[in-house]
């Protein structure tokens, strides 16, 4: 096998590459890092090596000895490596940029600012407790699924973009699972709610699942 | 003019913007969006309907009728429109996602959670004063360099990747911009200040300043 996933369960990022790795088809080896346990084991040197930013995921592919970090560009690579099997990015210029556009306002706008790290600073600099944690993370997961749910009005079909699986809803449903966890009130978003619906009926997504990862507890 | 950046000289995706359409030698119309004034102006009902997630830029090819978000895609897209003018991402898919993964390490991992809507939220929420959105800002943006720096002692060259400048570039140069700001010692990264001041050596860099645009105070 040649791709080793290094991911954590309950990781969007990692949850992302794992759904894009299971639509393109390629078989890979998931080793977990366990974000919590005894300070978090991205930290330790073995992982830092792999992956200076002591963030997950990182992706190898030893048959052409590349290792690569950041979901996004992995699942590019993914993409163009292996062209024939789902795309995920279109063809066209004008909706590649729609669809790369999406995909951002997730992982560039949404999530980073409410990953773990980002959490667990609040609760260190602003003694922040678990009501204001979940506050904070509402507001920005709301602020942007209200924006995600004003542009899907204008192209939504049964995805994000019409009616194939994109690098949109391989984001999007990660984001959803989160939104969950934060206790978002998913209703206000009806097509987000439909797209993700559409997306976990697949295969590929639920195997992909967080729950359904070796290292879930 | 087809192109029109609805953007703000101080924000940081609006500057990797503005290097990317002098880069590619394209003319375009800037329309300033104050994100301060009058509570934001990005917060308008006229803005709003240009870009729902209320954040700059937007771009707009006119040519094309197409209105565009997200920095990152944006430059994907044209990169993709004008391919043989300095382009940003290379040809091969590994240097592709190596390219776009250090530009995702600035636009996902490091800006997001330093830009205004969070430190303004830190003051909102957490009665965070001057000194405790500056120690925020500088933990995110040393933990993001202290990862770039060592990645960059492995590829470096006159720029991020070898010696032609890339989208990598176009990400780092704003990210320092602002590092400074925030009062960052860069002395702590030589590779980062080194390609800072060779891509500062160039003219579309210059032009693209915040200061020297229309909006800068």
């Amino acid at each position: 096998m040649d791709y080793i996933l290094h991911g954590y369960w309950r990781s969007s990022a990692t949850y992302r590459v794992r759904i894009a790795l299971n639509l393109k088809q390629i078989p890979y080896r998931y080793v977990p890092v366990h974000l919590v346990k005894e300070g978090g084991e991205q930290y330790s040197a073995d992982y830092t090596a792999l992956n200076p930013a002591q963030l997950v995921p990182t992706l190898i592919n030893e048959a052409e000895d590349v290792m690569l970090n950041q979901s996004l560009s992995i699942i590019e690579y993914l993409d163009e490596t292996v062209p024939d099997i789902c795309p995920l990015i279109p063809s066209h210029r004008v909706e590649r940029a729609r669809v790369r556009a999406l995909a951002q306002d997730i992982a560039c706008d949404m999530q980073p600012i409410v990953n773990l790290r980002v959490l667990n600073a609040l609760r260190d600099g602003f003694q922040a407790n678990d009501d204001d944690v979940k506050r904070w993370a509402q507001k920005w997961v709301v602020k942007g699924f209200d924006s995600i749910e004003k542009r899907l009005q204008t192209q939504a079909g049964k995805f994000c973009f019409d009616f194939n699986v994109s690098l949109a809803d391989v984001c999007l449903v990660p984001q959803v699972y989160n939104a969950k966890r934060f206790g978002v009130d998913m209703t206000m978003y009806p097509l987000i709610s439909k797209i993700y619906d559409n997306c976990q009926a697949l295969d590929a997504f639920q195997k992909a699942a967080p729950e359904a990862q070796s290292d879930a507890i």
